[in-house]
Order: C-alpha cells, then structure tokens, then sequence
C-alpha cells in the first residue's frame, strides 16, 4: 500500500505500516471493526473521502488479507467488506492510538468509550514487564534482535 | 502534519493519525524510543529517508510536543531530538504494531524482542474486558459515544 519503501526494514512496525500506514487505512479499519460498517457507502458517508481513495484502500486490504468481499445478505448483487482475523487483529492497534489521543488529543474529553459488546465492561489495553509486572515498563524499553526461525 | 483533513472526525484515532499518521511518522517514533536515537544523522541512517522529510517531521514533533530540541551534551553547536512524556507514550502504538506485525507480517519470525531494560523482562500488550476479564475481547468491541466533558 505504501510502495516498497519500507520493505528493506526488517521489523514488524515497519511491515504493519505497509499495510495500514497510508492515509485512511487505520480510520476505515476502526469503521470497520468498532462501527460494523461492511459498505463502501458505510465508509463513504463516514469518512468523506474520495471515492476512488476508498475504493484503493479497500482492495488493497482484500489483497493484503485484512478483508474479504462477500455478497450482501439481503441485497442481490451488493457486495460488502468484512474484516478477517488478521484485520480484527488490528484492533489493539486502534485502542492504543485511542488512549493516547484520549490522554493527549482530546481537549472535551475522549470522545468514545470503547466496551466488550458481551458484557459492556470497559476494554483495557495495559503494557506490562512480564517479570517484574511494572506497568510503567514503556518508558524503559529496549529492542534486541531475535535470532530469526521460521514462524 | 496530516493537515486539517482529519480534524472534523472527533475521534481520538483521527487525532492521533493528525500526528503520527504520516509516512516515516511512526518509524521516527520507534528509533527515538526503542534504540535511543535523538540526532538527525542517526535518525537519517537509520530510515534513509530525504533529509528535508526527516526535518519536516522533526520539527512537526517538535510543533506538536511530541519531542524537545536539546543541546547536545558533549558536541557543542549541536542538538538533539529527545521525545517528551507525549512522545513516548507511544510506546503502547508501536508495541501494538509490532505484535500485529510479528503475527502477520513476519515470515522468518519476529525480528526483535522488545525488552524491559531494567530486568530484561520481555514486554507483555494485553487487552482485556474490565468487567469479565476476557483477553480475547478485541473481536467482540463496540464503541459508545461519551458525554464529552472538559478534560
């Protein structure tokens, strides 16, 4: 979706970012996932953006697996976007970029809650060291390079 | 740095993309928070990316209070770009975006492990429902609109 530019990066931010680092790409997935939006008109109306934009964004994440295309129930020859594991997968994504915009973008206040639709409990995303269990672990961190085995 | 375009969407992730969404955006983020870079050059090898992209970024962070302009400590004339309490408060972005990455973007296997520097503990994003403590809660979100009261 972003070229090849990133490809050479041998890292998981930079090849997520492949995928869903254009413009749009992030807003249509949380439309998705958070919305049950599946309509290019859903997205449409939503996000006004150019069709064509839209258009791209979405067979670009039919191509990458993060959708597929499916017939609509009801409507005869209408066809929808519905998200795939690997696209709902996505959703810490979304929820961490809504708590720091929550905490540092939202001047009124956050916006949205976000809850677990079985039983309305608040979604929590918490980062923590898993041996000292320091919730504060983010401002500490360091990358070391893993020996590469196939998945 | 998005421009305006974003703004209308009262939404937390649309304010963040307005920060963080531009291409290069978030792999700045990540060499200032996961491999210690806060000099131009350092940043500039690292991503190859044009000089003058690079510098527009930086100083957007900078607009933005994401990071802080600081005379070096030992090269006088020079300064640095160190990320403030809003910048690395990313961190929960860019580790969710790994792991996304790691699952779906890595076919030799993750590439790096991130880890807590203090006690090397590896670094744990867990999502799960406040309520009934379901870690699989990702699938099954919906989002309400909260009264928006002053921060």
């Amino acid at each position: 979706m972003l070229g090849r530019t990133y490809v050479d990066e041998n890292c998981s931010v930079a090849r997520a970012l492949e995928m869903v680092g254009e413009r749009w790409s992030l807003l249509i997935i949380r439309d998705a996932l958070l919305r049950g939006f599946c309509r290019f008109s859903e997205f449409q109306r939503s996000l006004a953006i150019a069709p064509n934009i839209l258009a791209s964004r979405l067979e670009g994440f039919v191509e990458a697996g993060l959708m597929e295309v499916r017939t609509h129930p009801d409507r005869v020859g209408q066809h929808t976007y519905v998200l795939t594991e690997k696209g709902r997968q996505l959703a810490p994504v979304i929820l961490a970029l809504t708590a720091w915009g929550d905490r540092w973008a939202a001047p009124d206040g956050p916006p949205v809650a976000y809850q677990h639709q079985r039983c309305s409990g608040a979604i929590d995303l918490q980062v923590r060291c898993s041996i000292c269990g320091d919730l504060s672990a983010t401002g500490d961190l360091t990358a070391r390079p893993r020996r590469t085995e196939p998945a």
